[in-house]
């Protein structure tokens, strides 16, 4: 059996297509009162991008904080937001930002027409309701979450996402110009995630043609983007985000998403960051890659932050060893059905405290 | 101004996966008397494939023959065909085929809930109702008429595609096990079609990353098909099309297609052959491409018919050059906006001449 796998069925892509957001979306304002709710991350408050998003009268711009991964506390708290501005739906989301905030906007989206917290859907396929229309205007490349069917978020339990066919964007607008001005730093760790995801998918046992010829030509891009010089370089992160993302539709992450979703989930760490501190530690199972990755640290002078696990208590220790452990299709993916004696909890523990 | 991409939106692919589509299809009939139509390319009634085909009770078996390509006035007739075995719409069209058939099941299902001749419709977005649901099962891969906004027909007065959004397919299903037993000559020239659209989409003055990326990895899979030993080979060549037809989304075809154009206008030649005569003669302009081309015919022992027009009269070869140049956008796309003052009527029938 193969997944019927879904696809975010609109995309915009150019420099300085964002001119066209108002009117793609002012197809989907039916009436007059129609509204529209824009998921900004805080950084562009004051900034140029606040001043030129599209909106209309009635539409809310809902900056988010994302110094911490999106929590499910957070988007219960913003769903309460926006039903309290007005007693009927909005007609379309639209997340402007990196991973967390179209994360969020995701997140809201189905929030808004499913009964409960965000917490009672984290897993596989728990979503009852289509979402409210949600487009994804991405400020950052590398997390692929303008094309995934996910939106992962820390709960009270465990950081997991709410992955259902429901969660993807309707609407994508990838405009590279929007990569302008990300400090160094950010731009390295996301473009990292889609490096690892590129590496765990094609080194994956899930592997089929569909996700390596993604994967691959994301990897090629990747390493135009970190390793050479070229002057559309963000036009080609965008497209090795895309390409990374829709690698992962037949295959999986592996190891190294795997044990940073336990760093993020005991320390707080973001995402592209956890990932790199991760993968650095995985020489062993992904050596062509670590080599590369390292090789791209250096080209762009990054400096990992190191010894984060060196004051954890051994429950703290435990505790990220569960969360990692508890994502069983990324190990399978990464060593096959026999995973569980392959990486064992000894094992997933000492990787943690060398990192 | 940048196109929003309509692409479509659900996918499988896999070996074996031909067997779930009546699964697929099973959440498209929404009572108990819901019908579909196979449109079955003729060359399988009798064989194996049409004995797997998930047909339940009221659904109609359509087998449609492709030895000439699809004309409007066959989709008109087959339309009418449909209509006179029920008073209600059918609730989808399935298309199990090459690109002639893969064509003709968009053209049906747009013709379904659109007045008059498919005739009137050969142009761009001249569609204005939605299709019947419509589902691809392509036996062949080359032509990216699984993944194109457009249904190439022919006229009483030219040849030209029905492009809209609404040609798009709902669903693919790429079952690389169904392209066994294709013959020689056919897998040749339909892979060619698309090693060439990504030679004429990357030489194009019309490129972006988007395209590039696309056209890049499905030039590379071509490669490997075409030039190289895998034992997946089919698995390859299905993704390169894929990857091919969505390259074009941002850009174009180019000199050889519009050529071809006037070939199978005049002639009758089918596309994908048409498109490699055309080629054949175009190493002035695609030189690096030309050349690897007759590598791979070389390889597959592939021997391309000649002098195709050396009896046709002044009249005959004017209609080519007329359709041909016709083209205007894969001109542009070709040579830049004075394309006119570099590909004049002389050098165009000269180009015909000598095919």
């Amino acid at each position: 059996m193969y997944r019927n796998f879904k696809i975010v069925p609109n995309i915009i892509f150019g420099r300085g297509s964002f001119n066209q957001l108002g009117d793609v979306l002012r197809s989907k304002r039916p009436t007059p009162d129609s509204t529209m709710v824009f998921v900004l991350d805080d950084v562009f408050v004051g900034k140029e991008l606040e001043q030129r998003l599209p909106l209309e009268k009635g539409d809310l711009l809902l900056p988010v904080n994302v110094d911490d991964e999106p929590k499910t506390s957070y988007i219960d708290q913003l769903v309460a937001q926006i039903r309290a501005t007005s007693p009927r739906l909005p007609d379309g989301i639209i997340g402007l930002g990196g991973g967390s905030a179209m994360d969020i906007a995701k997140a809201v989206s189905l929030m808004l027409t499913n009964p409960g917290s965000a917490a009672d859907y984290q897993g596989w396929d728990l979503i009852k309701n289509p979402a409210v229309y949600h487009v994804a205007v991405p400020t950052l490349a590398g997390t692929g979450a303008e094309i995934s069917r996910t939106t992962v978020l820390t709960g009270p339990e465990k950081k997991l996402g709410i992955n259902s066919d429901y969660t993807l964007f309707d609407q994508i607008l990838l405009d590279p110009e929007l990569l302008a001005g990300v400090p160094k730093d950010q731009w390295f760790y996301t473009g990292m995630d889609c490096y690892i995801h590129d590496v765990e998918s094609l080194e994956g046992t899930y592997l089929n043609e569909f996700s390596r010829a993604y994967g691959e030509k994301s990897l090629d891009l990747c390493r135009q983007v970190y390793l050479e010089d070229h002057a559309d370089k963000d036009d080609k992160l965008m497209m090795a985000s895309y390409f990374g993302g829709m690698s992962i539709a037949y295959s999986q992450v592996g190891a190294c998403h795997a044990l940073s979703y336990g760093l993020s989930f005991v320390l707080g760490t973001h995402h592209g960051i956890g990932c790199c501190i991760a993968f650095d530690q995985l020489e062993e199972i992904y050596p062509q890659g670590v080599r590369e990755f390292r090789a791209m640290m250096a080209r762009h002078e990054i400096h990992l932050p190191r010894n984060l696990t060196r004051d954890l208590d051994d429950q703290a220790l435990e505790t990220m060893a569960t969360v990692a452990l508890g994502l069983a299709p990324l190990w399978e993916n990464c060593f096959g059905a026999n995973w569980r004696e392959v990486m064992t909890r000894e094992r997933a523990l000492d990787l943690f405290r060398r990192m």
